[in-house]
């Protein structure tokens, strides 16, 4: 599915990829900042724990969120594809100034949430300025085209990673998550190598993309964030290779962004935190 | 990619997949009412044969059209990323009323075309009322969710399809083309059970879904249109699936449509061409 549009005088939310390791995330700036962004004390904050098959993961999420001094904090747990059509559920949704959603497995998201009325909420609200923060499997989800799953290792290779259609809060990126720790830069090659439209955001344990309404990205964290830009991609060859061959890629640009650096999802430009 | 924004005025083109079998094209309804849709003896065609290896495929659909009458058919050979951003094949592209993917493969099309300017021409030319037809490969490549490849049988199994970003006239639908002649609905099930948000299309040899601006479809030429509809989906177990594993999907309507048959992808409902 593909963003809801912005009408005038509204603006987008921002939406914020976290790349998992949700253990440092408590003592980490980057809850901090969303927390702030969705209007700090006042904030009202829907936790969304469907990727994850333990009932614990809505509430652990809470109690850090209780920590940052947020009092208004729901867990809206859409298990099924009939919760996400309840009306109590979806006008909780319409509420929220920030919508987080837990890891696990994105397959989890996709199938319960995809194409139901839930979906088209949290859509619209963040076309309308609702933020949204999705760590792990939940980062994953946010974008257009999700990576369901792959193999890692650093050479792209025909069939090495699974696409599959996400929320789509965003068309700019196709997003990943720990990144640097599960050896996930030839999936996210592979991914970019089908239709260079998209460019390719690795997101690190402990670190998020703050990607505001202006289609620029803001680093948080403790890690790295690696931008892989095709735009002047001048070559793929995608379409010769066989499944679980390797693929040539020529003219890929590559940044390692780290906290306070920003990059211009728009202008294809990179930019360091202290300029 | 997702589909450009129709303004206020205009209308959308038709979006035609063709489910292959191009040697009985010549003889079929379908390029027919395709001329016809495009401004008949005053249409300017574009034949875009990127999707295929053979030098020939676009000189074949060009004495095909001449055939049928057209005098102003233009073949747009966009073999590389940097002919898709020469001004000349864009105005061609800009210039046409209709334009027709052949056949081949989908992933030279969309790593070739995919996020260039000739893409943003195409997209924002069916939005103006340009009519835009594909033939196998190009049929697949038309919607955001691309089917690039899979495995044939009739259960889904996890895995069995790779999904690819397409060219992204129209989101409402996941296509796949030489339907029963390749026994393909397995793989069609699978790519809805990522995410129930489309509508699967499976369009058999010399078969074609006229999608209209509406987003009503109408079939045309001698086999069937199998219209897999997951609105009213109630379960799918592809999040539970390990690699390979067969996947539960309860809650899936089926339709074969034939010639003159109609379906609302906006609606799901299917009408019979005698009502």
């Amino acid at each position: 599915m593909c963003p809801a549009q912005v009408q005038e005088n509204e603006q987008r939310g921002y939406i914020i990829p976290v790349g998992g390791g949700e253990k440092k995330v408590r003592t980490s700036t980057i809850l901090q900042k969303f927390v702030e962004l969705s209007a700090g004390p006042d904030a009202r904050i829907v936790i969304i724990p469907t990727a994850s098959e333990l009932d614990t993961a809505g509430q652990r999420t809470h109690g850090v969120f209780r920590e940052l001094g947020v009092t208004n904090i729901e867990i809206v747990d859409l298990s099924t594809r009939e919760e996400c059509e309840d009306p109590k559920q979806l006008e909780r949704l319409e509420n929220a100034t920030g919508i987080f959603f837990t890891g696990g497995n994105q397959l989890r998201l996709s199938t319960t949430i995809g194409g139901t009325s839930a979906a088209s909420v949290i859509r619209h609200g963040s076309a309308r300025g609702v933020h949204v923060a999705g760590t792990s499997a939940g980062a994953a989800f946010i974008c257009e085209h999700m990576i369901a799953d792959g193999k890692p290792g650093a050479t792209p290779k025909r069939g090495m990673v699974s696409l599959a259609p996400g929320l789509g809060l965003t068309n700019q990126v196709i997003i990943d998550q720990h990144f640097r720790e599960r050896d996930r830069i030839g999936r996210l090659l592979t991914a970019l190598a089908y239709n260079p439209f998209a460019t390719g955001i690795g997101v690190d344990e402990d670190t998020a993309a703050f990607i505001g309404p202006d289609d620029t990205i803001e680093v948080f964290g403790s890690g790295g964030l690696t931008v892989l830009d095709t735009s002047h991609l001048e070559y793929s060859s995608m379409a010769e290779a066989r499944q679980g061959q390797p693929v040539s890629l020529m003219g890929v640009r590559m940044h390692i962004l780290l906290a306070g650096d920003r990059y211009d999802l728009k202008k294809h430009t990179a930019f360091p935190g202290n300029k």
